[in-house]
């Protein structure tokens, strides 16, 4: 049976053979003996109700096999241990963050080991000079941001499930945030990287000075990578001086239209806001729904921008002349942080929001650029009418990067059908549109099938081949990406 | 004999055999008809005068082959053709840009095609909304950076040789310049790729989408990959809004040593300059033989700070006391653009004017977390001191990445010796100290025996199986890199 991706949770019975030999009888004791030899017996579980709760991370709707272990090392030695067992014994192993991806690309394979980088959490350096953090995989981002800060220093990097995720699965996925408009995406912070290759051997990749271009660039090569490549079990983040404390405003607009409108003159009129957010009006009512937040329900698209400039407030000024320029029949501008703060938890609200209004979500994350974002909501809005969907959006609207969220109930095939149609309209427009099919969140399984559209034959085989070169057995997170 | 670089030129009969099949005879018939088959005669050179003045880039001091012919194709198509060619006739390929490389990575292999790429030199396109350019490889980078220019934008890197270098040449060596400090490197401004690859076959990379992470990040593979695994025939590249025109500080400091505590206070403190860049006593002298410039010889470092902020008045005020903390003897902020202009012509004329000291230099590009740039200073002087020579030291002291360079009279073969030795003692240095051998001019044939050194076998193992995926029968730029 091929493996694919459907909106439905698939039953254990149906779930594909992930590639690798099925961890079996012998094979299973053989496993767990050769684990054991080279980790503490507290750091390789296999009570498969405890394994159970790693066989999937946040898209949950997408496949998700059993795994034969989960091993938790604590050092890089260890972790080279679980590869050298797993190349000899040719069992694939997947590597896991705090689980919280959308995109499946944490899911477990079938009798695989799962390998949870999540006690190996420590910050090792931090170093105002130099701007930089070392770390361990398993630090959750909101851990080193608050760290970092207590130096006079800034992660920019900011996922929505920041307070979560580890920036190891941050690198896995190359993820973005709310800051990426101005501070770009995960990528553009790692310098350096200690992976362990799927044999077991340990390779550093980059630097730890601010340039550097010896060789290849295999540490963005591994960024992004979604742990198809080898273990991330140590980075070199580059850290920015902390900014001042953004101070945001909230714009209403009649149309997603005249929002998108705004955007575009916002970024041509060469401003450098700090988070550009639009959260359509079926965002809004469920964010009032689920925490009564008095947004204006009567608006059809909520922009919010920020400053964190020396003077936001004259920034705020500008953007919000634009705003009104565009056609905005509102405009607020936040007088502190506190009403700044306030606006933001409603963004950040939104994603739970939406799920709370049919039971189940998908979670799109097209991308186009931002000249083509009105299509995008136009075209957006006419596949929700033909499906008679509930599809909110929220976007990072200043890099053209939109979550389309398909709600509806999971126990409806016939919903869950269209929802899947939906979701794959959705990409082929962003396609259409010259954009891509994930901005921040990656394949995983999700999106497998998509990948290749997007990067045609040529590319899908160099991808296949670069992957070869760092895991000749495919036993580093099969099934992902292609 | 195995292919390594020497401080002296080597006579053409000493240059080593490049991997590949020698053209001769029939065999250079059969290269010239296949190649006139699919381009116009005038894009053919094969005149041994003229394909000889192809032959190197700027570190003319590393060994240079005969080209067997120079091709200039316009179209993507013509360049297909030439890969197409060179794959079925296992002829070597050297792609050019501007040849004004300082490592060698453009320097003709015998007998092979010199494809240069000067004739795609159309900037496709330039668009405000999505702040992207779409350029050929060709385009020379002052001409982007001033067309961009009058659309309110900007495009970031300045390698000192940006009048006459291409967009293409700056993406083979993932160049840097003077603006690193704040606006990064190549690199982070290079979102997609068109590539021929060895075979011919065309493959995209990346996006023109603000965000991405659609699979392996190719993109940054071929970004400072020195043409070694394809030949990038169309770009897309992000620009950023102009910034307020920067206004420039000069400090005089007793020491190099207190100048680069001066960087590491200012970075310590959070402060963002646009540039930052440090002159040692020995290249402010050249700098005044050549020019006049009157710059002050009584100095031992002069560091130039520059702020393209709303206020950089105010800002350069609080770096100036910063610099008077770390022991600064003089503090002069420029009144306007014109003065500051002045300083940056002293700064970007330092290389020339090292050059004319003893007829010939070497150039070296060691980075070191900038915490360390003090100790590279000290170990550079004793250096010079061990062998007698002059080494001028002129650094983007903000990133900590040097450029050392040892001036000697070619015509004296014990300086070259010395000049050689002092040359590879301060790569030693630079690693010791935690650093790159290469900042931002790249490997090519100059420091490929250094690579090694600083990426270990693991890494070294890796990087050639990725080349040999995108270049099986080793025919693109061989015998750079590694």
């Amino acid at each position: 049976m091929a493996v694919r991706c459907d909106a439905v949770i698939m039953s254990r019975s149906e779930a594909p053979t992930p590639q690798g030999t099925a961890v079996t009888g012998n094979l299973h004791d053989r496993l767990l003996d050769r684990l054991l030899a080279g980790l503490p017996a507290e750091a390789v579980l296999t009570d498969p109700d405890v394994t159970a709760s790693y066989a999937n991370d946040m898209a949950s709707f997408c496949e998700a096999g059993a795994p034969a272990v989960v091993v938790l090392p604590r050092t890089v030695e260890q972790v080279q241990h679980v590869m050298r067992t797993a190349t000899e014994l040719r069992v694939p192993v997947v590597p896991q963050g705090a689980r919280t991806g959308l995109s499946g690309g944490a899911n477990a394979a079938d009798d695989c080991i799962v390998l949870s980088l999540t006690k190996m959490d420590r910050i090792l350096e931090i170093n105002p000079v130099d701007r930089i953090a070392v770390v361990e995989p398993g630090v959750v981002n909101a851990t080193l941001s608050r760290a970092v800060n207590e130096h006079g220093l800034y992660y920019p990097p900011d996922p929505s499930s920041w307070e979560m995720c580890t920036i190891g699965g941050n690198i896995g996925t190359a993820s973005g945030g709310l800051c990426c408009v101005k501070y770009g995406v995960t990528a553009e912070y790692v310098l350096g990287l200690d992976v362990v290759l799927a044999d077991g051997r340990l390779m550093s990749t980059g630097r730890r000075t601010a340039k550097g271009v010896a060789g290849y660039d295999l540490t963005r090569l591994f960024v992004g990578s979604e742990g198809s490549l080898g273990i991330v079990v140590r980075a070199v983040l580059a850290l920015k001086p902390q900014p001042p404390q953004q101070l945001v405003l909230a714009a209403e607009f009649p149309s997603a239209s005249a929002a998108c409108d705004a955007v575009c003159r916002i970024m041509e009129g060469g401003h450098v806001p700090s988070l550009l957010e639009l959260m359509d009006r079926t965002t809004v009512k469920a964010v009032n729904d689920l925490a009564q937040m008095g947004l204006p329900e009567t608006t059809e698209a909520l922009l919010l921008a920020a400053f964190d400039t020396p003077d936001p407030a004259a920034d705020l000024a500008a953007v919000g002349a634009l705003c009104e320029a565009a056609g905005a029949t509102q405009v607020v501008p936040a007088d502190d942080a506190a009403e700044s703060e306030l606006l933001l938890q409603a963004r950040r609200l939104s994603l739970t929001a939406l799920e709370a209004v049919k039971g189940t979500t998908m979670i799109d994350d097209v991308c186009v650029p931002r000249s083509r974002l009105a299509e995008l909501f136009a075209g957006m809005e006419g596949i929700a009418e033909k499906h008679d969907l509930t599809i909110g959006v929220v976007a990072h609207a200043g890099d053209g990067n939109t979550h389309p969220t398909v709600c509806f109930d999971a126990a409806d095939p016939d919903e869950s059908r269209r929802a899947r149609e939906s979701f794959d309209e959705i990409m082929a427009l962003g396609l259409e549109l010259g954009g891509t099919i994930t901005g921040e969140h990656g394949v995983g399984i999700l999106k497998k099938e998509w990948l290749a559209r997007e990067i045609g034959p040529v590319g899908l085989e160099m991808q296949r081949a670069v992957k070869a070169v760092f895991d000749p057995l495919g036993i580093l997170n099969p099934g992902k990406l292609f």
